[in-house]
């Protein structure tokens, strides 16, 4: 029987198809996870994959429907209909992915040419003698002086501490990483200067381990945050704190433990020292970038929701616990405000925001949502809080994106299909099964635009006095329990979209635009990710625009801390456009009730007057 | 009963003073050290005090006899002499101190104007509103660079962890604490801000408490190396860590908590908390200053004897443990080389040495002797091994300069008058009181010039194969042992001396000078200020100068380490002549052996081409 070698990137898993074996079944017997709402019938167009190199089959009638001429050039396909007849290299892109723990680690790759902070230098010093007795530091630093005209002026005290009987054993010769003026690593020549860059989110981490001198990414991992245990948001962890004032040193200890774990990790994988590590650049929401430097918080969740830090941080990694380069340095580019942190910045650094043409809006959707306007004539943002429905928060089955919960639904007349990830028995719903589960109820006539269920429809049922709707039947054979979408989801989904929405609008009618002079919508983050386009905008969380004006980036945060990283000028680009965005707040605008009021409805319509303006359905 | 407070500084003791009691009664009634060895006859010229305040008796024959009319004029008086009739403030200095610690802190007090590293500035800040929600960080840079032209770019991490509840608690108004373009510490308006300089000796360790916006001195205090324990010497400390590599942290945290001690002394001395503390200076020989600061020390002690780390060194004083405002820095100056260390650039730094006329040597005696050659063409330094007999070791009954041991000594006929330390029962011999010894047998003709014991004296006597000489006999009632000097004794003594002598001459050799042209000789540190300058001459420890061309500036390198604490042009102006000076190693001259056989002779000589040239005892 005739194999090919399939390399599925950028999860890095290689595997043997079988002939005639589609793409996706291959994926999913080597535990691939790539989305398959339709169970393999070239119908539901969620199992897109790109392909790198290597032949396949003739694209099908079905891809033929579901993907353009441009895209089939491009190299896209569905993977339940396309078979391999060669070895191949296939990207499975953020949102055909499946995967058990489902951490966005991937988004835009921008390339950019390595100018990173940390640069090593070649040094042969010549041995000290009764007629030299130079002291070894300034040997080291004389010799960076006379061979690269570089006039440092610091020696980290570690590498102090260890550079004597080092350069003796390595016979006078060393590669110097020079930071700035300050030399913060010796190593022998030649040796790999790595770098990490995080991005540390509320909920999930994601690290790229990423070679400095080529800026290549040699490695990734998502994990989950362990504060998590101390509030699933950042106002609950904020209160934990706050409350608490001698647990500050705790949740940053357990995020550091984590980094430390994540830094060992990324470096096993390459086979490196966690030593190898010379620079980390780590971004986040302002909270947790004060959580994890150990900043008071109080002031964040109190008005006028103040940062106690916002300008950009050069620290020591060894001073927050962090097991790198013992020389090495941890970069905190600065936050925006209270509510809008690095990561925002780095969403809109990895998305050029100086090159973008035209009316374009970025957003970061988690429980609290950032959103930046940006033209040619600057960067305007705000924050708005859109509470935990899209994380399956405060939602009766609602449950994060994990092995079990329904990610896509899709309701076809009386049969409701669904995808769970893991594709594991169904065990509750996260935010973007909500998504698609109230734009299929909409569509489908069982909830009005108001966001009322309709309760003659036979899977409406009441439970006490509120209305709920049957998604999943309770079934003995797979043990998995009932699932149900109660008419206080709904109204939870609806406060989340409104205040989102509201975000956008406002943000526009500030800098005097309307929803349909935009061109574009980038759309970062996990959730983003996963979410499907077109329901969103059914529900009114988007604006309708053409789904191709949409562009969902997956995680950009990380992919910015990555360009901070590997490029100095990246970093002082992205630190320039903080500094000179500008930051709104929304809830003091008069026209917010208003806007929030017509926002929470469903259906595609844009907002004008502060009234919306529905348009048909499809 | 009449009674006068006297103030007895620098120690800073304070009491009653009785009617027609003199100083010196008064001084021992209270515990304060002052010399006599005379026994307050008026004789000895050792009790020598300057009255800085109050009126006192006429001056006695004695006093006119002693002290010239200009010192009589400066206010000299003989503290035996001397009778207040009023209260007083009297000054003891360094020579004639006899205290029980010994631990010289006095020198030099040069005057600069304060321009010290870390400046505080004065702050108010608007408090944020939802229409300024400027990161309070951000709002802090802006004040500093707005109402004083500061362009600040970084804040000290722990100064970010707590500011943002304290500049609420103070109503938007501080004290910022500026180094470089860092903030360093905020505080409430107005703070006190101080500084600690540290001369970190082999053997003690002297601490400055300055306040650094007026350049005065609030508290010093003396206290005894811990390390000491580990070995006595350099040689030996460095031993004991090369061949256990794991105690170098052990050294390191004994020397740290001995500095936060005196810290924590000086501060509550002044009645303010060790965070007053924005900065610190230490000045050590390099091999204190490595073992402070971690650094490897087995090369030092190895041909070529190199320095690990030879330039100046800014290190947050919580790196190296050490409790003082949480984000201050230590400054340690550049060390020289192996043997010469920061102190002695200190100490130079001290003596002013660029306004240096003439020709002049700078001494530091211990068991390592740094010599360094001043004249307006530059600073050439050299090392020598003197070995511990200064220090009373390697001499039977010897020991350090601590209660009991006798450090004056003069022969008169058949009698021996000396003095002990605290003026307690003698219990042994220390350096300068080796040094007297040895001169006064050699003026008494008990020794001959070349060390040899006379057996024919009396109180020669021989105890195995070895004469010795009888110092002190065994008294039942005092319960002190029997006190000799051996004629090993003598000759430790001479290697010692001939080191140094022979150093000073190849310095001024190599730079084409003789001794006959040298201007002054200064002598600093601690043994080198309770040296009898008279004594060291008779010995041929000193070439045969006029006695005035003898400075003795006691503790010159904790007076050089003051000054770069208190100004920033003195720190650079020291580091400058640190790298400007040229070292020379001594034992490649091939005079070496020559001048080192002719300098362990006794006398009062000159060397000329390579050999001694007697002249006249007297």
């Amino acid at each position: 029987m005739k194999s090919y070698t399939i390399d599925f990137q950028p999860l890095g898993q290689r595997g043997e198809c079988r002939e005639k074996e589609s793409l996706l079944d291959c994926a999913h017997r080597l535990g691939v996870g790539i989305s398959s709402i339709c169970g393999g019938r070239g119908t539901c167009n969620t199992c897109r994959v790109k392909v790198i190199s290597g032949t396949l089959s003739e694209p099908t009638d079905s891809e033929l429907e579901a993907l353009s001429a441009q895209e089939l050039g491009d190299g896209w396909r569905l993977a339940c209909q396309a078979i391999p007849s060669s070895d191949c290299q296939i990207i499975v892109p953020p949102e055909s992915m499946s995967t058990s723990q489902r951490i966005c680690v991937e988004g835009l790759e921008a390339t950019v040419p390595p100018e990173p902070a940390v640069i090593a230098y070649h040094i042969r010093l010549t041995a000290p003698s009764l007629s030299d007795q130079q002291a070894d530091t300034n040997r080291l630093l004389e010799a960076l002086n006379e061979q690269y005209q570089l006039p440092c002026r610091h020696i980290d005290i570690n590498v102090l501490r260890s550079l004597s009987p080092q350069i003796r054993d390595w016979n006078w010769e060393c590669q110097a990483a020079v930071r700035d003026d300050e030399v913060i690593a010796v190593s022998p020549w030649p040796s790999q200067q790595l770098g990490l860059a995080v991005d540390l989110g509320t909920t999930t981490i994601a690290g790229y381990l990423v070679d400095l001198s080529s800026g290549q990414t040699l490695a990734v991992e998502g994990t989950m945050n362990p504060q998590i245990d101390y509030g699933e948001d950042i106002i609950s962890r904020i209160n934990y704190v706050v409350k608490r004032p001698n647990k500050r040193a705790v949740l940053q200890k357990l995020v550091v433990d984590k980094l430390n774990g994540l830094a060992a990790n990324l470096c096993s994988e390459v086979g490196v020292d966690v030593e190898a590590i010379v620079e980390m650049v780590v971004v986040g929401n302002t909270a947790m970038h004060h959580l994890l430097l150990g900043l008071p918080v109080k002031q964040l969740a109190l008005t006028p929701f103040v940062a106690a830090a916002g300008m950009a941080i050069d620290i020591k990694a060894r001073e927050l616990g962090i097991k790198i380069a013992p020389g090495a340095y941890v970069h905190l580019p600065p936050v925006v405000t209270g509510f809008v942190g690095s990561d925002h910045a780095a969403v809109l650094l990895a998305s050029n925001t100086h090159q973008v043409e035209g009316l374009t809006v970025f957003l970061d959707i988690g429980t609290n949502t950032e959103i930046s306007l940006v033209n040619g004539q600057g960067i305007t943002t705000t924050s708005c809080a859109s509470g935990p429905a899209f994380e399956g928060g405060h939602i009766k089955h609602g449950m994060r994106a994990a092995r079990g919960a329904i990610e896509r639904l899709r309701i076809t007349g009386d049969v409701i299909d669904f995808q769970t990830i893991d594709e594991a028995p169904p065990l509750g719903i996260c935010g973007s099964g909500v998504v698609d589960a109230v734009a299929q109820l909409y569509l489908s006539g069982i909830i009005d635009d108001g966001g009322r269920l309709i309760d003659k429809h036979p899977r409406v049922r009441m439970t006490g006095n509120q209305a709920e709707f049957l998604l999943v039947d309770q079934t003995k054979q797979d043990g998995h329990p009932e699932i149900v979408l109660t008419q206080k989801d709904i109204r939870e989904l609806q406060l989340a979209k409104a205040a989102i929405r509201t975000g956008i609008q406002l943000l526009l009618e500030t800098n005097g635009f309307t929803e349909e002079q935009l061109g574009q919508v980038v759309i970062a983050g996990s959730f983003g990710s996963y979410l499907d386009l077109s329901s969103a905008v059914t529900i009114g969380l988007l604006p309708p625009l053409p789904l191709n004006c949409f562009r969902q980036v997956g995680n950009a945060a990380g992919m910015g801390a990555k360009l901070a990283l590997i490029s100095l000028a990246k970093r002082e680009e992205g630190q320039a456009a903080t500094f000179r965005s500008r930051y709104i707040e929304l809830a003091t605008d008069p026209d917010f009730k208003k806007i929030f009021i017509e926002t929470g409805h469903l259906g595609r319509y844009w907002i004008k007057n502060n009234r919306r303006e529905m348009l048909e359905n499809g």
